[in-house]
């Protein structure tokens, strides 16, 4: 069972097992105490990690979706408990596993990935979320995905490089009803997205481009903080109907 | 049971019983029928609304909270499938719906709002959205609810006018390695609540604000909208540890 | 000679003559007097108008540039006092003012439009902002604007609805050293732009977005606006080497 | 006389004197000549340095006003040929030499700053830009600008750590219909300078926050630059009647 451990400025480890090593010193984690002190008086708290803490401390694969664009397709979709998802590319499996957590054992999430060295990855930090029975990765095209399920697919999540290629198929597997997701970085690939979409069909079609700003509450006064993300990538959703 | 029509332009509407009146002349929606014509030729499609649906739709009272905010609200918090959550105020029930679609019947949404007229609608709201069972709609205050509920709580989301007060009862009932979310219009405002959430020992702080761009796409090129929500309100998230 | 009158609550008119008409009342304006009083007794200040008055209170011909874009070419040309700029389209020349300011009469603005009641509407306007010495407002296609100067012209700012047709001949007139600036709606003209600037042997190529967020300072608290400008349009710089 | 040198790639150097060294070999620049070739073979364009060259290259004394702040209180203000500004606190004078360049010899630009370090860059910069007869910084509080100048002055541009205390003597030699710009990196401080322009009875009062997005074209596609400033200051502006 891994654990997540927390230290007095916040700074946060994954560890897996009974002892830990870090430039605090070594910790020993006994079972069941919610906390640990280092050799060198450091303290932490212990916690079982949840999903945020799998996410953020997940070896990754590659580039990786941002969190503000997780929840943005959590939200935009509707993703609820029991739900059936198409996911690809899986890449380090960050979306798959928030909606894994989400449609939990009532529901599905199958995700492709054409590269083994991803679906190797993706596999362990589904297993790291707790999520083997709910998420599976899967190596392979997803239109192999879609030719194997027919019907009945609640939501289909699209980050991939050619994702136009795709929505033929994914409309026919998506329920009537159902709603896609698409990603991409550059804005000439959601053009054509949107293109696609419109000429196959769907409705309720929407493209956005989300984005957070932190505030920094300091002693002298508060302001946005001073870097930022300049960019992550365009969401496109639409509607089967 | 509740329909939606889609019309080919794409206006929806959330339509109870088997007719339906609008500019468009009267529909006759038959069981079961995938499509349905008004009198003066007007073709709809017919689905089950799902909880995006129900969202657009409801009836509100007063301000509610936008998808954007209700999106960031989800994946800040990793909410999944068969948590509990305690939130307030209830308002329409905009978020408390998202948050019921997510923990489902395994899960439950304790949901308080002082006003009667609040309660009343949101309670209409969640049985639009089939959630009977999974949101519970109390006219209350949220302290109410904490001393019910003692130590066990997964998530708490809060948007109410002075939120800081609640904050030490919230931690209680809040689970070790828990989460919360405060929803605050003004500046001031959070950084009073970002200051308690320190004082209390809470971990993981971070207040920020999101934002939604759309794009759109013209015959003579792509641009963002030039309409665009310049504020609704900051998001506080933080961890009891 | 035009007056600019500020009522109490901020309302701002531009006068002409030494009478005025408004749901406040009638106000007769005394030379020299720095306020007057309307018959319903609303107190007015009265001031001679600047630059900035002028560009909120003239008569438009189509859209106009917002003063967020207007800042943004001003200070990234860092276009000075006795500078020479060609310019087009005119439009209401609201640029072409903000140029003329700056440039004096030591400098020149060449503003050029092929629609005659565009070019009525900024003669207006350039009378109003007192630069009739100052900025040409001439009837007629950027290109020819060209021929007739040759090679020294400071900076050339360009708002077009196929401005790259006019990059190549824009950069012969150019000073070495010379700046552009080019305004475009769409991402697809900024990138057509953007790859011209290129291809002519250009150097310090940028296409940016300007915007602004306006705060509000109420009683309950400090947060942005509500509502706020979308979009207006990109905005590419380069310079001839 | 300083010369710009630009590499093929875009590289900018600032270069007083025939002689330059950098990692690209040793450059011999001959007066009059555009291009120079350094003993390793690479040609660089030569230019004079125009303002913006001046501003990207300068000394700088800690932190420095950016270019879409000076760009937008030159807009806002609507600075012209021939303006007398008074401006504090002086710093690097980045915006000082934007403003210098602006107003030209038939105006000024009164600079003050109480740090003598600051002065001296600052001195340099404005040489360097050859404004020395139209820009004086003066070490000094910008009080004492104040006594000294009397009710003429056009503009009046602040960042200092507590502009508020500045106003109220800053109204009394701002001309009738004078304009005002306040930096502030915090919100609360702008807050604080918003109500001290309400009660000293300003009028047009706007605090804003500008932010530049800058775009990269690549092959692949085009989007907004993965970085970004998140945050420099909010901008106040107000005018005196």
């Amino acid at each position: 069972m891994k654990k997540i451990l927390i230290g007095e400025k916040g700074r946060k480890f994954l560890v897996k097992g009974s002892e830990f090593h870090s430039n605090h010193g070594r910790v020993e984690i006994v079972e069941g105490a919610e906390t640990a002190t280092s050799h060198l008086g450091h303290r932490f708290s212990v916690l079982s990690p949840d999903i945020i803490d799998i996410y953020e401390k997940m070896p990754r694969s590659g580039s990786y979706m941002l969190k503000k664009d997780i929840a943005m397709i959590l939200g935009m979709l509707g993703v609820g408990c029991g739900a059936v998802v198409v996911d690809a590319g899986t890449g380090s499996a960050a979306l798959a596993i928030f909606l894994g957590n989400i449609v939990g054992p009532a529901g599905h999430v199958y995700s492709y990935d054409l590269r083994p060295e991803s679906i190797a990855i993706a596999r362990g930090n589904i297993e790291s979320a707790g999520l083997t029975d709910v998420v599976s990765a899967c190596e392979g095209n997803v239109l192999d995905g879609f030719s194997k399920e027919t019907g009945s697919v609640d939501f289909l999540t699209l980050d991939l490089s050619e994702a136009w290629e795709a929505l033929e198929d994914g409309k026919r597997i998506l329920k009537r009803g159902g709603r896609i997701a698409v990603y991409n970085p550059y804005i000439e690939h959601a053009r054509l997205v949107n293109n696609c979409l419109v000429e196959l069909g769907f409705m309720e079609i929407k493209t956005l481009e989300s984005s957070n700003r932190e505030i920094e509450f300091r002693a002298q006064g508060t302001r946005p903080k001073t870097s930022r993300v300049g960019h992550s990538g365009y969401l496109t959703f639409a509607r089967k109907v």
